[in-house]
């Protein structure tokens, strides 16, 4: 889908964060009065900070999530109506932030005599190309291959914007590498592919990647995706890994895990209903499989995908077929909710009824992750009746890729294999505080533990 | 030329760099006897640090140049041999300084909050997303693309070392970005083609090209070089420049400017030789002839490169044919020395005698540039009457590429022309103190004035 043809702002809930600078009379009820202005215009308020102080004003600086410039005038047209404020300044955040890009490289050391010249540069940087030469496997532990990973995409699948382009794509490339230097100590570098070939793809990445210990694929569009990873994987003998299918599989599983403690349910005795069958659909269906969910069916735009169904199909579908829905069940999707444990949405926004989920078993789970807005939102599926409900931006995969890294760096792995997915998600399912599906992001600890058990489950098999 | 064909520590002198950490009797003469014994084997001293004081004794860092192991082991007997000194450490320095890359990617904001992660990541990254996809300049602004340079090599030309392939020319790399962040602010990513096929390496840089503002071509053999960097040229509206071409070029004219005016030369009646018809030699032919040099004779291992010659030939040779060699001279090497203004070699070590050099016109500039020895030393060069005589140690690349590069993105050209590179050089002549032939180039503020320099080049013409 083009961006054309898709209404932004339905598509991509507030992404717009303004900082509204005012000049407030310090007396109370002030700022109370400019909070009802702002939430007059349906407009959510973020931090607010206090700016500077004289005998009789504050200066707030007031952070503020629209859906776009039109909201914007909106609530800087309210907040002009109210006595006793004046509006300073605008500063549209997310741009002052995404200026000039959000990553940048540094030399380890300066380079600030002529000696550390010397050693950075030549003539000492011939005595490592030397050991090279000599060892191939020294490169791991003199240059930064040990912590370097390519984010590739070719722009087919972006965040829930869709085939955007490559270049387009780069601001989400540059968001994944800072996560990925902030929580891993990772330097990734934004490997924009200009082709939507699958071969062309693999042969690009695969002659670009001995500088690398690994290869992020991101969002990439299915089944081209699965074409990819698989291509890369038998051709390389570093990590390559779609995060956009095993990323969000295991964050996933992990608010599963804790979800079916909460409910008291065991693995084996569930049944799981997904919606989508895109990337993350497919990875999620085959996580759960190989986690050991009873029972999974998988519904598309075509319905439940079953054996010897013919339309709408392709080599991933036929697999799924093949792996899942036991009784080979042909339902409509409303049908299919019944009596199900589980439901994880994949899809579209807003594709589910408070109808589907009461008629689901007792106590549901309920993931409608469809990105900005779910198949249907936790308030309702709550009202509905669910026993946990959480959407995408609970579920998110940043919580996964940056220890699944990291730990398959540490332990120079040749791939990122189900037991490692596996151990990060129970790593992840073990940080959560009790009665939290998940642990805060923000958490250096839980990257650095994810990365162990992942590094450790590596070890363990090879 | 493979590694395992050449001398290691003939090809490259003294690349390892160590410290030796001495326990030395604080008393009057210690040192001096130290500094005798390690001069006894022959070897070079660098830095000497004071690391620590007690009652009696001091603890030194003292810092040596070596051509290998072997060395290391004669300085490490002598040094063990003098009466009051104990050597309590040996420290390989340039591995120290290279262990685990040179180089590392930094997110420009800390991610410490919710706020944080929402503006760096989703949802606010959808906002830029749409804003490029509106207008694709304004990746320019709102992506690292401004800052961002990939440093491509397929390894078949890597400093003096040749063919020693992709994995082991990383270091270099690595350092070369080392550089390029620390003088000119600039984000390089290694870019390593596992290619020697010209169309390969031209397909893979073209293929993922859009995310970076500027590509350097490095340590890639000739001819090759000058097609991948032509059809890289004509492909991309970026700027495409290979180094060892260019920047070496640049350096050279600059040293040259400069050498002309202390020996009062006017460039129209100056006669060249240049020994080398490779990347460099090739390149600063090219400039030289831009630059005015009234005639050029080009030397390779066949003889002199003239109109008629069939052996040996290339299509970039031929064009050296038709464009220098004013009377088509066809003498042997020696021969051709003779009443010459200028040698520059960028060929092989030891190829000039002192007798050539003192066959040249009265006060010839001589720069011997081959690395890691040069054609003829500068100590002998002088000997046989050089007025001006500076080797590949001093007419070093990097004094210009940061420069040219950061000017080129500040400018947003689409190629780093000859007028770009002219007035470069001419700013580097500019910049070097009296009596010298270079600036300093661990001074920034030379890197800033070339940038301006070379961006105000590109906004005259364009």
């Amino acid at each position: 889908m083009k961006m054309s043809d898709i209404s932004w702002q339905e598509r991509y809930r507030a992404p717009f964060i303004y900082t509204l600078r005012c000049r407030i009379d310090d007396k109370v009820g002030a700022l109370a009065s400019l909070m009802t202005a702002i939430s007059a215009t349906n407009t959510h308020v973020g931090d607010i900070a206090v700016a500077g102080v004289d005998e009789t004003t504050k200066i707030r600086d007031i952070q503020i999530f629209c859906t776009g410039e039109k909201q914007l005038d909106e609530v800087v047209g309210a907040v002009k109506k109210v006595k006793g404020i004046e509006l300073i300044d605008v500063c549209d955040e997310v741009l002052k932030i995404h200026f000039r890009g959000m990553i940048e490289t540094h030399s380890r050391v300066p380079i600030d005599s002529l000696t550390a010249l010397r050693l950075v540069y030549t003539p000492g940087v011939a005595a490592m190309c030397h050991r090279i030469v000599r060892d191939p496997s020294q490169a791991r532990e003199i240059t930064g291959i040990c912590d370097r990973v390519a984010i590739v995409t070719n722009g087919t699948a972006v965040l829930g914007l869709g085939d955007i382009g490559t270049l387009a794509s780069l601001p989400v490339m540059e968001g994944k590498a800072a996560i990925f230097a902030e929580f891993a100590g990772i330097s990734a570098e934004t490997v924009l592919v200009n082709s939507k070939d699958v071969s062309t793809v693999v042969e690009t990445v695969a002659m670009i990647a001995e500088s690398f210990g690994a290869i992020q694929l991101e969002d990439i569009a299915a089944p081209t995706c699965f074409a990819i990873e698989e291509q890369l994987q038998e051709r390389l003998n570093i990590p390559v890994l779609h995060d956009d299918q095993h990323g969000t599989a295991t964050v996933l599983l992990a608010a599963l895990i804790n979800a079916l403690k909460m409910t008291g349910r065991k693995v084996a005795d569930c049944s799981a209903l997904i919606l989508g069958a895109g990337a993350a659909g497919y990875a999620i269906a085959m996580i759960l499989r190989h986690f050991g969910i009873g029972d999974i069916v998988i519904y598309d735009s075509a319905g439940p995908i079953y054996r010897g169904r013919t339309s709408h199909m392709n080599p991933y579908k036929q697999k799924l077929a093949e792996l899942t829905n036991k009784e080979n069940i042909k339902d409509a999707l409303a049908e299919g909710f019944k009596g199900k444990d589980i439901f994880i949405g994949v899809a579209q926004p807003n594709m589910v009824t408070q109808t589907m989920i009461a008629s689901m078993a007792r106590n549901p789970l309920v993931f409608p992750l469809s990105n900005p807005v779910g198949e249907i939102s936790v308030d309702d599926a709550l009202k509905a009746g669910a026993a946990v409900a959480a959407d995408g931006r609970a579920i998110n995969n940043a919580l996964a890729y940056p220890g699944l890294f990291r730990g398959a760096l540490d332990a120079t792995a040749g791939d990122i294999t189900f037991e490692m997915r596996l151990a990060a998600a129970y790593k992840l399912a073990e940080l959560s505080p009790a009665g939290s599906l998940l642990p805060n992001m923000l958490d250096r600890n839980v990257h650095k533990q994810v990365a162990q058990v992942t590094a450790e489950a590596w070890k363990k098999n090879n």
